[in-house]
């Protein structure tokens, strides 16, 4: 068998630093120990500031979607009134998991590839009363959009008392996000992206005027309840056992940030996006998103290529994992990332590859 | 600094196999992937075999408790009639879940130490009508009780048409279950007991009666939905990204309970447990449990010895984890596991240490 790459491109789970693996496959710690409560405490400051907070941070043993989920059940009572602004896959999933517990969000909704539009934001509002929230997402990698955040967070404080939701799943460590300075209530993430951690936690960070709603809101939740993790902080401890090992990786992936600088990382991750960018037109191929992101570039494929069959040769021949079109999009996009652990030299080597595979010969 | 010993005697998370922390350290994989698809394959099929089932296995990136969660939204409706039979702290947990979600389970309460007794049971199903589920635990890691599932589950099919959820958490890979033989419909467990690898997944074994109310069930549910779940197995997914290393260390863990044997591992644990009570009993303590379960050993420390500075001890100076008491017994027991990968040697320097402890000279 001749040696094939393993270079993963795609949006979460991205390559873990040695650091972050080595640290995973150490003896495990007890949760109720002196010594995990350290490890615990260290992460949540170390969150904090990549947070840029002052606000509580919650770890949670889940995916980025129950981070989503536990934003919602903790915020809100049945009959509130919602808006969720989407601008693609996961800002559906938004609503999605709002209707699946009995809201009815108004969903102000772009184009698929289009940023979410702060005017369109401040319509909705002022045609609403006494909207309880707002979602929306700082990135979505289904489309490759940048949201400017900060935009619609002071669309909401001048049209409404709502809570502002961030879905930063993949967006935080690695576009800029200033979670105070920009005044956000709820800003939710996922340890497997600009977090260089692997799948399976979960933060929220969470501001004084959302932990009021949480101790009026009505919807039902146990594993999920904020109350609970937050009763447990004091003692450095989590209600329920969680992802030990990942928090162990987590902590090794947070001091990397800290070594880099939060706003280097940035830098570097804006760098490798406009160089993702700049190659993808090169071979020819449209940028789908018309605010694109750092965090991932979609690519649209020229018709004729089918994009499934595509990646998947990317990966059996070549070893390189570069993701496809979600929903709608599905077989017309490339979605190549360029977040995390993702270096220059996995890009190269990844466009390399797609240059000989869409070359009219290789076709 | 002298060498100090790491030596986890608690119950969850257990010690992990050498091959499993090897394998959660291994370069991660796309959970979108054939390779990823084959490893998830795998692990289920090795979860039916341990469950000795041949329902439907399900895979989730949560702690245990998030598994019983998830029994009781996907399986009910607002105004169910449920009961719990409760043995300890798991299940007041379980009564406390359906609280959380509006529903007024009927409670069968034991004394704290004391199994199940399916005639309190068979009493509460006889003055109930139109039961929907009846819950209760395999094994309730708070008092080292070993419930008589096969015998409660029979009473639950002589007396009514509610489904049978078990907890078996901290049960499953250490003591004898027998899913299908004993016509359990529903089986909860987590990873990092006698499964031997890290926190952070559960899973849940459902039958085609449960499936029958999971289709008609009305709580709310999102990232907990089975039937999510289920419609992504075919193409060998979860339907958000899971924890892909534990998944990792749990293929590895599975390898090694499939060529130990099962039934050779339930042999090891109760040689282990057998050990245990003994030593204990030597030690002048009394064992809690009436009915007491091969995973743990609860004994009961003499007046006038604080467990909790007991633990301490043993822990700071000795480098050996022992739990105390849960609730209302803290301070009162000392719980010494033996499930999972805990060794013969691991209890002979537990209890050691123990001895030297509780030595009326070190008192």
């Amino acid at each position: 068998m001749s040696p094939k790459a393993n270079i993963l491109l795609t949006p979460g789970p991205t390559p873990l630093p040695p650091q972050v693996r080595e640290a995973m496959a150490r003896p495990i710690l007890h949760h109720r120990t002196r010594e995990f409560g350290q490890l615990f405490d260290f992460v949540l400051n170390e969150m904090r500031a990549v947070y840029r907070t002052r606000n509580t941070v919650l770890l949670m043993t889940t995916s980025g979607t129950g981070a989503m989920e536990s934003a919602a059940v903790n915020l809100l009572s049945p009959g509130d009134r919602v808006v969720v602004h989407t601008t693609g896959v996961f800002g559906d999933r938004f609503a999605a998991i709002l209707e699946a517990y009995g809201m009815e969000p108004v969903v102000v909704a772009e184009e698929w590839g289009c940023a979410a539009d702060p005017r369109k934001l401040e319509a909705a509002l002022r045609s609403l009363s006494a909207v309880k929230a707002v979602f929306f997402q700082h990135t979505d990698t289904s489309t490759g959009v940048l949201n400017d955040v900060r935009a619609l967070a002071e669309t909401v404080r001048r049209n409404s008392d709502a809570v502002i939701v961030v879905d930063s799943v993949s967006g935080l460590a690695a576009e800029p996000l200033e979670t105070d300075a920009w005044d956000l209530d709820v800003v939710v993430t996922g340890s497997q992206k600009g977090l260089m951690c692997a799948p399976g936690l979960a933060f929220a960070a969470v501001s004084e005027r959302a932990w009021k709603l949480v101790e009026s809101a009505k919807l039902p939740r146990f594993y999920f309840d904020w109350r609970r993790m937050r009763k447990s902080l004091p003692d450095l401890e989590t209600p329920f056992t969680p992802a030990i090992t990942v928090i162990a990786g987590q902590a090794e992936a947070l001091k990397l940030i800290r070594k880099e600088g939060l706003e280097n990382v940035w830098k570097r991750t804006a760098a490798l996006a406009a160089y993702a960018r700049a190659r993808g037109q090169e071979l020819g191929l449209e940028l789908f998103a018309r605010n694109p992101s750092n965090i991932l570039t979609a690519l649209r494929l020229p018709p004729g290529v089918d994009g499934d069959i595509l990646t998947a040769r990317l990966l059996a021949e070549d070893g390189i994992s570069i993701a496809g079109g979600q929903g709608r999009l599905k077989g017309h996009l490339l979605r190549v990332a360029h977040m995390g652990y993702i270096s220059r030299a996995d890009l190269e080597a990844g466009f390399a590859a797609l240059a000989r595979r869409l070359a009219p010969a290789a076709a």
